[in-house]
């Protein structure tokens, strides 16, 4: 029995054929095995992980099950607080502060059974200077940031799920680039409580996993169902069948968005889109709203203002506590005239309602490349090019491994839904997982 | 029967002793009279007025009044569109801007029966610079601004009440200084539909009158009661005498708010004092929020560079058409950076949620001098330093006039409430002018 899904694990846990601990000692091996060359976590709690999972293990003696995370083990980035561990935030002052509380998203995962095993790497500030964390398919090329560490830590299996968030393409670029699932939720339907910020009209947590069906597990008490209850059945699957049924696998895609696809993504997006035609799958193409030609432009903007307004102040006292990437967006947000932000921030409203009428009038998962291409090598932690429109928008985004490139790295679609939609997305995601049939790889590691 | 204030114009009305074409003309007998020196309109449409005076008076001889407000004479600040009338702003390319549709305010007064006589004037798009307009009580004066000629017109009688406007101390300050009672509302509590935006954040549409009852009666269809239905009976009297009961006449006092009030205004201020602690009002001194030690700056800050994000670009287009005094604060808006304005947002909320907390501590109605002393002269429209931080904060003033200056000009105090509370304010203010029994003087004209 070693799982490598949440889904499989929590149905060995629930037979009785696992228990959290065999299941925490796999991934602490795969930790062992890994870690000094992939260097995903910047904090792994051993006892503490151990301690929860023995406890876990007795309440399943006696009867008691929190559901399908029970027994779980999971990755926290970085910039989120886990009580009694530090929050350094890719920081050198900050390396050992200590939390004195979970983050909301964190104690709602405890709640569920999760195991907490430790603190994931993430680039300074959640920013783009790269990371020491290695692509665990490759080790010369990036894992992606700025959940960098999440990213790489499920694709090795140390551990089955991970939170993570995004300001730009901090979620999608890495679970793309290391060949896992991920959701950025709708912006505000996770709380960002206990998250360091970057730029709060931006920020999202979310989650990467190892399956479609697994991300919709770990939504469910992020979003607080369940959260001051008694855990109730998983009812995810029925819904599914349900959804399915009604939606007649449409997919839409979106002209020329963005331009700067590589080849390499573009050829296989194009062998993607006949592999789902011959599948059955529907697809249409529909034009951009006029306000989206701004988007990503103006995703930059709104970041570097909130994020110079959060770190001027401080960056000005420890320069040397901000790499050059970093320092260059905040300087950037320094830049910026405070009227010229209004007027974006106006262009936010206007291009909230084409959109919202753009779903009205037809759009309904929008499916497009996850990345401009694979991962590249580790000076960079890639393109953010079809991620931060996403964010901008705030719109929920699932992405998930469709192919392998020629040089053995993974590749990803993602596809987006409208706002507080998570649930259709995940039932055509989870449809297209099954038609697409993503060879599974051994790690060469 | 030559009424002076709404209240007085109502009742007459109702017994029959004054139609609306009688009041009306005694309106436009006064314009013929000061308007060459005092400048308070930029259009007067007298045949227009007349022919709703005569549908009005004709109404109520099939018996039908459609309130206190069926007749009565009002003025338009003209930043606030009025069908069929121009918008000109205070600029030369807009004077002859025809506006297509009333703005809601102006909708609603037509609705509860007010004779819409014109457009009054104010400074440059509601900014500083110092208009046409002269002081009624002493041409040499400036009146105040923006809302300069609704001040100057209701202290003339040419109309009996006024819409006005203000961003930082555009209601409060002219009809301060002209002798006249406003009421800036609390933020958002009347409609901004149909105004020229200065900075939205900050933009209010309030009213001038010649008595707080008047006051009451005029905010009573602005706030959208009877909006969609049929007059009510005014009701205005019968709450007051109940708040008054549970009031204790109270009186919160700010020590050093702002500190700039002048000598003269200062022992005004404190003969006033004197005065209402003799008629058993009892005053507090109550201190201040820390965060409200920025209030004046910040306000500037979000006026400049809302103002900016308007107007900026226009600016650069025609910068004829920018007096020095707006210029230079759009300019200040360009020069203000992005961070810094998302920092100053955050104090507002932070400043909000500690007023909160004040009046919950026990702030109840807080009294001020509302100017800094009596008018200036014409070169300036004098000092918001009383009147920003309550535009800033948002909450509701109500200012009423209290004494005469040794040079002849009126001073006004200024009272402050709870947001939403223009009931209890209204209920205080009525019961201090019963009290301080203002001397009202005929115009030196």
């Amino acid at each position: 029995m070693e799982p490598t899904t949440i889904t499989a694990a929590a149905e060995f846990i629930r037979n009785g054929e696992l228990t959290p601990s065999e299941l925490l000692e796999q991934c602490l091996a795969r930790i062992d095995r890994y870690e000094d060359r992939v260097k995903a976590w910047v904090y792994i709690d051993r006892d503490g992980a151990r301690e929860q999972a023995s406890r876990l293990t007795a309440e399943l003696k006696t009867g008691q099950n929190r559901g399908p995370l029970h027994g779980i083990p999971v990755g926290i980035k970085d910039i989120i607080d886990v009580f009694d561990m530090p929050t350094a935030c890719g920081s050198k002052r900050w390396a050992n502060s200590y939390a004195r509380r979970d983050a909301t998203c964190v104690a709602r995962l405890r709640q569920a059974g999760a195991v907490i095993m430790g603190k994931t790497v993430t680039t300074a500030y959640a920013s783009f200077d790269p990371p020491p964390t290695r692509n665990p398919w490759n080790l010369d090329r990036t894992p992606g940031g700025s959940s960098s560490g999440s990213a790489a830590a499920v694709a090795c299996g140390m551990c089955l799920g991970a939170l993570a968030t995004q300001t730009g393409g901090s979620i999608t670029r890495p679970a793309s680039y290391c060949g896992v699932y991920s959701l950025k939720p709708t912006h505000g339907r996770v709380s960002v409580d206990g998250v360091l910020p970057l730029a709060p009209s931006l920020d999202h947590v979310g989650i990467m996993a190892n399956s479609v069906r697994d991300l919709a597990l770990l939504l469910q008490p992020l979003t607080g169902y369940d959260d001051e209850s008694a855990p109730r059945p998983y009812l995810y699957r029925s819904e599914v069948e349900q959804q399915q049924q009604a939606w007649r696998r449409t997919l839409s895609a979106l002209p020329d968005f963005p331009a700067t696809a590589g080849p390499e993504m573009r050829a296989a997006f194009d062998a993607f889109r006949d592999k789902t035609r011959a599948a059955k799958w529907a697809w249409n193409e529909l034009p951009l709203p006029p306000s989206f030609a701004d988007a990503p432009n103006f995703q930059y903007t709104v970041m570097a203002v909130e994020a110079a307004a959060y770190h001027g102040a401080r960056m000005a006292r420890h320069p040397d506590d901000y790499p050059p990437k970093v320092r260059s967006l905040i300087e950037h947000g320094n830049a910026t005239s405070a009227p010229h932000f209004v007027n974006v921030m106006n262009h936010y409203k206007t291009m909230r309602d084409e959109i919202e009428r753009a779903f009205v009038d037809g759009w309904r998962t929008l499916i497009t490349p996850a990345t401009t291409g694979p991962a590249p090598t580790a000076e960079t932690t890639g393109d953010p090019a079809f991620n931060a429109p996403w964010s901008y928008t705030g719109l929920p985004t699932v992405s998930l491994p469709f192919a392998w490139g020629a040089d053995g790295m993974p590749l990803a679609v993602q596809l987006t839904g409208d706002r507080y939609f998570e649930d259709e997305l995940f039932a055509l995601a989870d449809a297209l997982e099954a038609d697409i049939a993503f060879e599974r790889r051994a790690l060469p590691l």
